[in-house]
């Protein structure tokens, strides 16, 4: 981590200021709904059965400090990047060639593909795709420059399930609040001021992304009224993330949702003759719904498919004449080795699927490189860098496939990849680390305060709806637009990502000019 | 309990549809803070030292039928009951009267009037008073009438921390989310429909009767900036249904508000020699407040007064120039003793503070019959209905202190009244059973569904501001509006009211034409 350019930040509290925040937080945050069922290892089943204690979601206290250029310089990327993983999904025989390098290393990624190949066969029925992408980013630093200027690097793009949109919202709502009644000690008012908190606006945002997409659809065919399907995993601790989308659909655009966790795809929907989607709620067996858009907040880990049942599951669903969010292409564009591909040193596909040359270079600009560990010569230098010690020091390894977790870094690269026949190397990618400056914050989890050094890590959503057309590679992009964005913060001292999994916590920007 | 006169409710549910009834329950609770700290019983200090978790507040699964008839009746009194309670509250030398007849046996009534002397002599310097009252009702219906027919009888009138008013705007927008996405069956539609569920305004209102009595106090006098103090206790596991209100007068009318605990009244409060009552809050004691109304969510049970130094906060705030909500009069006025006072058959009391003749009428027919214990002719005929156990039996002798709880019903009246020596019977009132039609619901309490009968109270708030004139029993009213209802509904089983005592939930109504 590069040495910081923030001012001394956050501030240290006495005691009756640090009751009086973590007071607002706790109380804020239940009353809006910025929660999560607690871990079992705090609560147990036992204790509640029925699963009615909630707390508030892991926050930070402050809103950490994030470079305000670094902010405009994500958001102005995000129609950009719809463009380009839109055409991506949009262009099968492309993805073909990048699928067919992993698929005898990566399961999960060739029955994937072997589901679009299955559909493809009988022919797709639903021209219409969603995608409601997160694009992460973090503040990166090159220390070797003679003037250090912050630019923001992608981590990551995520083509499914896509998470945190619905605290997203109410973490920075609360923030501005905390500001509001003077939670934030008097040092702090030159940095945390209204206008340099954004709000997040990805609740609406999403929301109207799936709006569009169910009224694209069009009407029931079948005389059925149409719903939206969240497809979610059981048990779901972040369940008020997803049910804020639920709601914000429900109340503003009056589109009927319904929450169906993966394992009863086949139990409570059909397939009909024409194709289409009919739900059936367990609750009310009679009365049928014509599914519109299936919206994945599941099934996007391999864990999650335990046999042959779960992938005729998937492939139940990508058959069907419902819109996917997203279809299989579109996750598949989600993999890793997309990212590496385009993030190539003088790649020409970007270039290819963005057009306009000023919009890929931006796009460009986001890229840190990545590095195949396959046989190409890029590969092959790859190999040279991670092997060594003092080179893979500036690296980290990360698998091709999606959920985070399972990153190897730096010193440990060489040993690890000693650990692994070298057929199974290009199931891994070798990335520059991001090398942000160092800064702190208090988080608080489980009822718990935790200060020091964190690490950000900024989303931007966007939400994009496109027509496939006739042939491979074209497609007409009917919406595009950015949608809110997510901080993510987890302590420095832990080199793991998601907040679900019990690391980070949901975070909002405070932009600062460097 | 009369027999029933409503239709066959609520449906039995299969597990389905209680699993999906339950569920959307749990989750849209979370999410829009209609919540309480769970109790100690079920989560220990010691497993969330930092209060940290919470749970769905006590609620109905289902909105509880109420008639259509009675609720308008309820609602159509409100602005009169604000003005009966204001004269009353008015009207020193009338409720000294009152008083003076409790002082002797109700300790707790002789200290409130102490402080008001207290006050007096020195001369109040604020005339400006906001009530924000509840009235609570039960349906009725007598079974000797020819033709039974449904009205409302009052059970008590609160002056003073009418509380659930964040709750209920909640819990009448959960039934009718709950209504919206068919987690009611099929069976239930002819009663549970859009226009059967009336919407609670009580979040807005009441924040708006708050509003409006501190744009009433006016600008600050000392250049400080103004704020709104919430007196409360500690603990507080309803503190969700306070933070509505607050939250609302944030954001819906940008007025600062802290929350105080009774206990720190004299620490962080000093009343100044113009008596403006300034706020420092311990968090920035240096940024200090002059505050414009004082809430009471505290300071209403004998239980909160340990001493003389809480005897002290109270009149340092009644001699302040803030605006109290409610002042010692209007908390004074609250006593059963002046409900039945005016409720005593025959009473000249309601026509001298309510001379529209209409409207007293209205304000009449809400009375259940109330006997005083005392010595007057209607306590001696009292005397003999409540030591008898065949009259008893239609009657409940209730403390004339507020707070709930203590209640005697029916055949147990006599025997307590014989463990009592006849020169503390004044201190209690009897008063007609109110007999409402049978009628049950499902309640979702600290994560457990109970089904069976239940009781529902209805209650109407009301906001009042006015202007206490030069000479004793004038007053200006300034502002007058209905604010909103509550039901409260508890298992039948159980004979006392209050949802935070643990007994009750609360509800919303599902109007009904009898």
């Amino acid at each position: 981590m590069a040495s910081t350019m923030y001012p001394d930040y956050p501030p240290d509290l006495d005691a009756e200021q640090q009751k009086y925040l973590l007071q607002n937080v706790e109380d804020w945050s239940i009353a809006h709904g910025l929660a999560v069922r607690p871990a079992a290892t705090w609560v147990s089943e036992q204790q509640d059965p029925a699963g009615a204690l909630a707390t508030t979601a892991p926050v930070t206290m402050f809103p950490s400090l994030f470079p305000k250029g670094c902010f405009d310089q994500a958001k102005s990327v995000a129609k950009s990047y719809n463009e380009l993983y839109s055409a991506i999904a949009s262009n099968e025989s492309w993805l073909k060639e990048i699928v067919e390098e992993l698929v005898e290393i990566d399961e999960f990624m060739a029955e994937l593909w072997k589901v679009h190949l299955a559909v493809k066969k009988e022919g797709y029925v639903q021209p219409l795709n969603l995608g409601l992408f997160r694009s992460d980013y973090m503040v990166h630093v090159d220390a070797s420059d003679s003037k250090p200027k912050a630019t923001v690097k992608q981590v990551e793009f995520n083509t499914i399930a896509s998470s945190f949109g619905g605290l997203s919202s109410q973490v920075s709502a609360m923030h501005r609040h905390l500001l509001s009644i003077d939670a934030y000690p008097e040092s702090t008012s030159s940095l945390i001021k209204s206008t340099t908190l954004p709000q997040s606006t990805s609740v609406p945002e999403l929301a109207r992304g799936m709006a569009v997409a169910h009224n694209a659809y069009g009407k029931s065919s079948t005389g059925l009224p149409t719903c939206v399907i969240f497809l979610v995993q059981d048990p779901e601790r972040n369940v008020f993330d997803q049910r804020h989308l639920e709601y914000a659909l429900n109340s503003t655009h009056a589109v009927k949702t319904f929450r169906l966790t993966f394992a009863r795809v086949l139990a409570d929907t059909e397939v009909n003759a024409s194709r289409k989607l009919i739900y059936s709620p367990p609750h009310a067996p009679t009365k049928k719904f014509e599914v519109s858009l299936v919206y994945f907040r599941a099934g996007y880990a391999p864990s999650e498919y335990h046999g042959k049942q779960d992938w005729d599951a998937r492939l139940h669903i990508e058959r069907s004449a419902a819109i996917k969010c997203p279809s299989i292409l579109t996750h598949l564009a989600g993999t890793k080795k997309v990212q590496q591909v385009l993030a190539t040193p003088h790649s020409p596909h970007l270039k290819h699927f963005v057009p306009d040359e000023t919009r890929a270079a931006e796009v460009l600009k986001t890229f840190a490189p990545i590095y195949p560990l396959d046989a190409s010569e890029a590969g092959q230098e790859a190999r040279k860098l991670a092997t060594k010690p003092e080179t893979a020091a500036r690296y980290v390894l990360k698998p091709q496939r999606e959920g985070g977790g399972n990153n190897v870094y730096r010193n440990a690269i060489p040993d690890f990849l000693k650990t692994l026949p070298e057929s199974h190397w290009p199931a891994y990618i070798l990335m520059e680390m991001i090398e942000p400056p160092a800064q702190s914050n208090v988080i608080f989890r489980n009822g718990e305060m935790q200060q020091g050094g964190v690490i950000c890590e900024l989303g931007i959503y966007g939400a994009c709806l496109w027509r496939s057309g006739e042939k491979d590679g074209e497609r007409e992009v009917l919406e595009n637009f950015e949608a809110g964005y997510l901080l993510r913060t987890k302590g420095s001292g832990s080199e793991e990502g998601g907040v679900a999994a019990g690391f980070g916590s949901v975070d909002s920007a405070c932009l600062v000019d460097l």
